[in-house]
């Protein structure tokens, strides 16, 4: 027996999975490895630069003929970048972080599926009043940026701010016990990041890879700190969780002082063009504990998916 | 059919509810009405003051003939405290908040279930190394004292951690969809405060548990400031999560200003002293969103069980 939810019954997908559309990780072939395994892959897009994302699009539609999408960052998206998205067809879109009113019409009227990432309650409320087809509630928990509630209190939460609409869990999953958690809090699915950022098919280095394998849960912290040193444009409501490195042990707290250091950006951005584990953002969750090994997605989506029903058997002892 | 984990088994006890033992809020009324629920009611005791406790236990066992505990604080415990409540033959003995080494082999000999709550990695090993018959892993979503670790992903990190030994889940669990979420990580069971603390039986005040019903997730933060202004020698390593409140907001970031103000502290004193909710500490999680109606404790045990088996099944889609 497989986990039907609305978002498996609505996306026509097997599984109640979604790869997280992280910038700088989720290309074509991450998410491609994740809708062949049966969940729902979707290409982190950022402000939809078409340079960088046709390419990956191909990839992704050159390699699977499931379904698929793309997620944007609502306060840098381009309407003209979310104009030719949409020709091509993807069958969810993803707006997170910022305002997607200018946005969710476009993507509704093309009959495409909308997903509005929300942080807080009132950013729950406003994903329902511009339509969106499903809300994904993230927790703090979760790498990259975000807000500052924790997934297991949010979520119920957004679920009664929000219903009928449908709820997806993001923030804190890594395996099939937190895919179980998800549902059984009422979710139609589980949005997962970091576990599919430590995969073949992730487009981080090989080397931020293993920082991944090395480094644990307490070895992460929000911070703003990056964003600063790279001189990113990210409202500062959203902090960012990443690895800890000597760079924010050295700065953090400290961020005006580091914007009015020239030469201490020159190095970070020195550091962070060859990739340096010890200066440079590697986005990672809280679950950094729960993952072990490097391997492909596509097999990682049926057994999450597989474990997750396993433990609400074992949660209810069906099988007893 | 009811939910059936190690913890109900071991403890005979119908649901597996545990009260929270929180300090000025778990008194014997709270607990007793919990443990007739058919959950396992927990007095907070603190350090132990027999003055407080030995009151609190009469109304408790009079008040009840099923399973019930107390919970300490390690940092604060005096053995003296912890021999007598062990004559008393409570069920569980469950220690917080520093190292139970000390008292772990006396509640063990007395053949007393130990109960440990942890709140890192670290503190979840030493946990196992004394013979915690469970490990509470607690999230800092919980309200009052505590860490730093969200709950989601800390609990199968510690359930990997510590296996065999069962494990129990704490913070931001207020319905049955928090404890279904618990069950489906792996847990053995749900510790909730502060939908309890927001009972008829707890020991606040009911102008406070009005407070509760007010404010939201949103409105609480952790903090260090309310035990510096009390001061309290809670060990800085926990932080405690309260409703912020006009105090909070004039004083946070400015803790050693205010213990170097004996005019501010003596307003404070005074402020606490008449549970003024603009000054006071109220205890409270994340989960406040979850939290619509002050009601009895008794029923609502049950309630809470019934609720997650609900969520399991359909999650599960068991009955469809």
């Amino acid at each position: 027996m497989a986990l039907r939810t609305a978002l498996t019954e609505q996306l026509g997908i097997e599984h109640p999975i979604v790869l997280a559309p992280m910038g700088g990780v989720s290309g074509g072939a991450l998410a491609a490895a994740v809708s062949n395994g049966g969940g729902l892959g979707m290409v982190g897009a950022g402000s939809g630069a078409r340079q960088w994302l046709e390419p990956e699009l191909q990839n992704l539609t050159g390699a699977t003929d499931k379904p698929w999408g793309v997620g944007f960052l609502s306060w840098a998206l381009e309407k003209d970048a979310l104009a030719w998205v949409l020709e091509q067809r993807p069958h969810a879109v993803m707006l997170s972080f910022g305002d997607p009113s200018p946005y969710a019409e476009m993507v509704l009227k093309a009959g495409i599926a909308l997903l509005i990432q929300v942080t807080d309650l009132e950013e729950a409320a406003r994903a329902v009043d511009v339509g969106a087809t499903f809300v994904v509630a993230q927790g703090s928990e979760a790498g990259g940026h975000g807000g500052g509630r924790a997934t297991l209190p949010f979520v119920p939460a957004v679920i009664d701010a929000v219903g009928p609409t449908s709820v997806l869990v993001a923030g804190g999953i890594a395996d099939g016990r937190g895919v179980a958690a998800a549902l059984a809090l009422g979710g139609a699915g589980a949005v997962i990041g970091t576990r599919f950022e430590a995969c073949d098919e992730s487009l981080i280095s090989s080397g931020l890879r293993e920082v991944l394998l090395d480094r644990k849960g307490s070895d992460t912290e929000r911070t703003h700190l990056l964003d600063v040193a790279r001189g990113s444009q990210w409202p500062s409501r959203y902090s960012a969780r990443v690895v800890t490195n000597p760079f924010l042990d050295q700065w953090r707290g400290r961020e005006l002082e580091l914007l009015q250091d020239a030469e201490a950006l020159s190095t970070y951005k020195a550091a962070a063009k060859r990739n340096d584990p010890a200066a440079v953002s590697i986005w990672a969750g809280e679950c950094l504990d729960l993952i072990h090994e490097i391997r492909g997605a596509e097999g990682l989506v049926g057994e999450l998916a597989a474990d997750a029903e396993e433990q609400l058997r074992r949660a209810l002892d069906v099988t007893a």
